[in-house]
């Protein structure tokens, strides 16, 4: 297990988007994922919230690695994202785990929330597939 | 014509994670929006690509202005992306259009394309819902 | 409980298209619905599967359901569904339950299952936006 | 051309589901395809418009042949759409179209359109992943 963690934080090191963000992959097992991202003035948009594209990008990398853990080395090729309520927060939290997956392809849901004062608030759900990179 | 796309520049400004990445907004008119983006090592992921967090940044603010150029100050509540090829290329140029609008909300679609040798290659293709601010 | 599962199924009644599927509410509870289907050659596409727009149609229904719970008369105004398996079996069942919901809005999940010898496969996973009627 | 169209007619009518709704194929080219659907009580839901299943139906229906005409045999994956007015007129036509494809893979994307008078209403627009039977 980990390993598992270790392996997948040497991978988010290689991303220089995920460091310029700022993310931190705080959980990774075999179907799930959670990745942590301290929110700074850097991330917000004009009124305040943390960008929608702040919390598309987790999304988006917090699937890769839900699917990627019983996949291998994988891509999201398509997902969807509702943004429920604005993203305000000193951390945003994002958690992905796989619906169902085959040999190739897996497809998982992601849930973003905003902590503030030690509380969860949910800020955006979404869905979508990930695929083997080797397959695509 | 020079108005608008002016004060969608003056809103761009106020985003600092637009300014973080680097996004300028190319053309704002009614019914459409476009933001060119110059690619540079920290926006890439693991395997030299855009990663996939700024397409999806690139789509989430060009569906808003294109949403917000028919319904006035927006968020994106919503909205499907998916990729079709690797995002590799000098700049991306993200295209978004209105498909159908009443008084508080409207659909909306977006293309990206990265550019490479001053030629275009469709990236990713997203659909998503726009809504007025106060009505939200 | 049963007031609101009552009420439920004579909505249901009042839908020529769903009388002409044979669809079934099984629950409904205060942020859930549960509609079932029995499976009949007429619902099949060319390969002997359900066919998808009557897995779309379950999704369709059964997210406004669950929306329509807490919101009062609801529409289903978008929905992404992705289909994991062939939809093979004798009963399928939709369950959907609401993610976040506010006073116009709410958000929802819906899981479809085929059921073969008493044993559930997952065959379709959708998230989509409901909304009262009277706000749209 | 009016091969293809002959040889999509056929399997729509091995779709027992598509011969209940009364689906018509009207136009299928390489990257294309319409589905026209006369409008009936049975189709409709308790507001007296066209049920939401239904326009799925067409959707999931439309962007298959459009993804099936450059793939081949040939099922939709997934899809996400939005209904942006109430279905009301005398025929639905879905008309879908090729936005990127591969050898095994394509998105597409459909609207549809209500016709009351002659006149075309837009009543839905979606897009979606087509992938080739045989890789899936």
């Amino acid at each position: 297990m980990e390993d598992l963690l270790k392996f997948g934080r040497a991978i988010l090191e290689f991303q220089p988007f995920s460091k310029l963000v700022g993310a931190e992959l705080t959980s990774f097992e075999a179907g799930s994922a959670e990745i942590s991202l301290p929110v700074r003035e850097e991330l917000k948009q004009q009124h305040g919230f943390v960008h929608g594209g702040v919390v598309s990008y987790l999304v988006d990398n917090c699937l890769t690695y839900a699917g990627g853990s019983v996949l291998g080395d994988s891509v999201t090729t398509e997902y969807k994202i509702n943004f429920v309520r604005p993203a305000i927060g000193d951390t945003l939290i994002a958690r992905s785990s796989v619906i169902s997956s085959g040999k190739r392809v897996a497809v998982c849901e992601c849930r973003v929330f905003a902590v503030k004062d030690e509380q969860e608030t949910l800020v955006a759900a979404a869905q979508g597939t990930i695929q083997k990179v080797e397959e695509r």
